[in-house]
């Protein structure tokens, strides 16, 4: 026996090296006053392994539909076993609940009010637990910084092997952010720009797997795009085009330009795709 | 001897592995011109094991007094051990000293400009050395860039064990910075905003532990609060509030709003908190 | 032979774990969108040991020339064997040429536009590869972001071990980038502003060591500086100076000052640099 924990401790350690999981932060904390680092200071006190990934601390402060997007578009190219922290959460204090989530093998900790929604897909198998063993948490809470005492020290935890079962009850209503649905008719799709990046390309909630026939026409606004192009530079510098865009939606973009600005074009407005006729 | 060496060197490596000693870097230096990036390549050539971690590099630039409330809100976060690299350093080259600072168990490198002063409490047990040992800078040392021939390279050289004498003397007088003293009267406080944050919330100086008695109203400039609330959706959108906030001072905010903009109150305004009256 | 295994196993692990090669991201892809960390999870999803070091995301969206000179700034900073990923390219999905190139043992991978010629000295040994093997590039490259589907990849297998010349044909005619070049004339150099940084101070592109006689003025539209300094605070806050910045080039600042706005200088503009007269 007492052989036996001699050469087990050593192999403990090895793996404690080794287990270092990949821990990702969104937020609307922007870069400035220092909330992030307490948060991986929390997280790195708790875990010494964890491995801190910023995805983005940019999101427009309170934009939750705007980070649930970055959240969806950035999550399934994290390995298996990757936990996301997101925080976007005007709530946060108030009675909205605090989740953790399994889903399609990474796990998402943050506030119940849609931020971590839309990854969790109607066909994926999906667990939701509200958090609330406070043996997860700072001993002290503050009701407004929620990430920092709540979210990064569950998910250094959850990094740490802790089951997800043991964070809290079963969650059979988490909140959903509806994406605005496409409209088909026959003479096309009627979608919307939902996001626009940081240069200034227009994604819209049209998929790439809707444009299942001949494209005729984009138009939004004053703008008439003929068809759909493949790269930026297939048309000349400064003019508009639309392409699929790296999330697989339907972009209205301009070559070396930013067509939010040029195009007078903001989140929220129509876009119209027709169908070529086939008279 | 032969074969005890034999065994001692790969122990020697899984120590170097897991000796993984944590610097953080609070600067002015912005994201855009790779400066930070300097300072990390100089750390990491000096120790391949060291794990950094960015806290702010967007303190506005100069601005001393904001990058020592955000190193003090950021400092007892992270795990002993831990080293902290700040530089706002608008007097680089000229005869400012360099300084090393340890105290409650961290490490804090850089100017001695007050930048680190707030961390050392007068109660704890601090030593501030001079960093004069050429040994630990870069052989050669640009009069404008302190930051990486010097901070980042002694924080490695830290890192790596070295102790914190052997960088040079000790400075018994470093330079601190005075936040704004709170005046106490019959009738309440009188205290004045010191930090607006990314979201546009006000700290001011008046620490938690102060408010001892019955608050009836907190006023700043134009703006006459009734109370402390725990969280901001306790007001409707867009309504202001008064607060404890995450540092344990008494701020001024808007619900889902920008307070200091919405409220026209900059740093270095009066804020005042009367007392209920009990008779 | 299966003792041997048995031995052998443990030893791989531990190898993969001192193998943790640095690398590192310049782009203008911003902070907010997520781009940067879909191009982190591709790596670590090949690499989980490579360690990541954020450059700058924030160089001005196509602005190829300012990549490369902040990416020539931080790359010999670096240790040795580090990779540097840089991804500034408008003509992303184009026929441009991908490449990955070896010089002074760093490994540099992007678009073939100049963002990586300036690290490419004549003097060096240099080797450049077309990236064209379609093994270590993700399944579906999308055509508008190379950055995530061919350099982020590529860059993770090199930095396990994977030979440069396996990714593809060499290349002997990589797009190189001018630095406009100095006039030297009896009365002194003709040079340029170059670059404007965070803090507004302006490089030249004058370097330190053409400046081998005795300086007696710079001039630079209406400003006109007597000699150089080697700090900021030679001179009182507010004035303007000419100093050898971090990066060995003649710099034009302003004391705890915004030189490009206060002195109204931007990239392009001439600077002239006027030798004593010894008569």
């Amino acid at each position: 026996m007492g052989l036996c924990l001699g050469y087990t401790k050593p192999i403990l350690v090895l793996r404690r090296l080794a287990v270092s999981v990949d821990i990702t932060l969104t937020t609307d904390f922007g870069t400035r006053d220092g909330f992030v680092a307490q948060m991986k200071g929390v997280i790195l006190g708790i875990n010494p392994s964890a491995r801190l990934i910023d995805v983005t601390h940019d999101i427009r402060p309170f934009a939750v539909l705007e980070g649930a997007l970055v959240l969806k578009g950035i999550a399934r190219y994290f390995p298996i076993g990757t936990i996301h922290v997101a925080v976007v959460d005007p709530g946060v204090g108030s009675n909205r609940r605090c989740i953790a989530v399994s889903a399609e093998g990474r796990i998402y900790v943050g506030p119940d009010n849609g931020l971590v929604s839309l990854v969790m897909s109607p066909a994926a198998k999906v667990e939701v637990r509200e958090i609330r063993n406070p043996e997860f948490m700072l001993p002290e809470v503050h009701p407004s910084f929620h990430g920092r005492d709540i979210f990064a020290a569950v998910a250094a935890h959850l990094s740490l092997g802790t089951p997800i079962h043991l964070v809290g009850p079963l969650v059979d209503d988490p909140v959903r952010l509806a994406i605005p649905a496409v409209l088909r008719t026959t003479e096309g799709l009627q979608g919307e720009v939902i996001y626009s990046d940081r240069f200034g390309n227009l994604s819209t909630n049209v998929e790439a797997n809707m444009l299942d026939r001949s494209v005729q026409e984009i138009v939004c606004g004053d703008v008439r795009l003929p068809g759909i192009k493949r790269y930026f530079q297939e048309v000349p510098e400064g003019t508009p085009l639309a392409l699929l865009n790296s999330f697989g939606l339907l972009e209205i973009a301009v070559n070396r330009g930013d067509a939010s600005a040029i195009l007078g074009i903001r989140i929220g407005d129509r876009v119209a795709v027709t169908w070529e006729h086939l008279d």
